[in-house]
């Protein structure tokens, strides 16, 4: 049996991994919310941000909690700094996807994402749904090859955010330009989304290695 | 005298300081760039930026360095983390004023800021810079009350951004779809730019009274 030390740790993760689940959920319905001018949904978006504003607050309590009383060293200390800096990742992911829930609220009853853009943007919400779940599974796994990874899924993130630049900015755009500035800035929420998983993977690589996150940044 | 540990632990404080006026220096040097054109002056930014992430990776190997072989507690432990959050917050903010300057870069020999922001954009640098002054010298005192009133700056720099977008979309504006995307996403720069300051402080809040980050920000 382990002990009630070793079993906070593992709830740390746990917390970790829910709040991924509820990000990308939060992102998956937020672009939804755009695509269907669906105030409705984007309100929802809006709301449940407060309990991922709240899970971080624990979390973090927590691991300063365990840091103060179990004076950990090794793995353990490792896993308490992976924890704070993951989940600071995972809490601006979640505003991330507030903003574009905002977006889709803010030009109801017309879509913030008109027809020459909706593609892609779709496709940017699937890639984000589909890197936070990584992130995710990474945190639970611990599998450094699969944290690698991700940082791929992230050029593809990229790949689409200059393609959705290329529409508005490369001549033929007629949705004026107020449209073209939240578009814009729809894209670069999308883009930091990826990114805070590419940091959350850098973060489990460091847990795992002792790599500095950054000395991984630079290699990379 | 104080110990080597003891002297280490300065010597990352002296660094973070450091890298708040790098990455000042840097938004300042940016904004010029922007408003006047000048894309020597930009290049100038956009090449000294790997200076900043140098220095993040020194700062974090040094910090990792020390939790390895001191496994320090209390307030020692907590200067760590603190430096690990803090690093992190100003890696980002230079990157922030490389995007800045490669706006300034993109619109050459045109300024990418055309007269009617320009008076708002130099305000954002000079707020920017003011901001990330009063973080290093946070990093350096430990002074709360100083740290809590970083939060009453970002908020000038908000109302510096809102007033921004009011420019571009309130009717009006005369100079084109491109330009008011780049502008809309300038703006957003020098807002996250304002906001990794108020992360800083927070840290320094966490450092001092053992306040989680985040508990200081849900209350602010």
């Amino acid at each position: 049996m382990r002990d009630i030390y070793h079993e906070d740790l593992e709830a740390l993760s746990d917390s970790l991994i829910e709040m991924t689940r509820l990000v990308g959920g939060a992102m998956g319905r937020a672009t939804q919310a755009l695509i269907d001018a669906d105030v409705q949904l984007a309100d929802n978006v809006i709301a449940s941000d407060d309990t991922v504003d709240a899970l971080r607050v624990d979390i973090e309590q927590r691991a300063f909690d365990i840091l103060a009383r179990q004076q950990p060293v090794a793995t353990d200390l490792r896993i308490l700094i992976a924890t704070l800096r993951i989940v600071t990742d995972l809490e601006r992911s979640g505003d991330l996807a507030e903003h574009v829930a905002e977006m889709a609220r803010r030009r109801y009853p017309s879509s913030a994402v008109p027809p020459p853009v909706r593609a892609v943007v779709l496709e940017m919400g699937q890639v984000a749904q589909r890197i936070i779940a990584k992130a995710g599974s990474v945190i639970s796994t611990r599998d450094v090859v699969s944290a690698r990874e991700i940082e791929r899924d992230d050029d593809v993130m990229d790949d689409l955010h200059r393609k959705m630049l290329r529409a508005i900015l490369g001549g033929g755009w007629q949705e004026g330009v107020e449209c073209a500035v939240d578009v814009a800035l729809i894209g670069r929420y999308y883009e930091r989304f990826a990114d805070h998983a590419v940091s959350v993977a850098r973060a489990v690589i460091y847990l795992v290695t002792g790599e500095a996150p950054d000395a991984v940044a630079a290699s990379a």
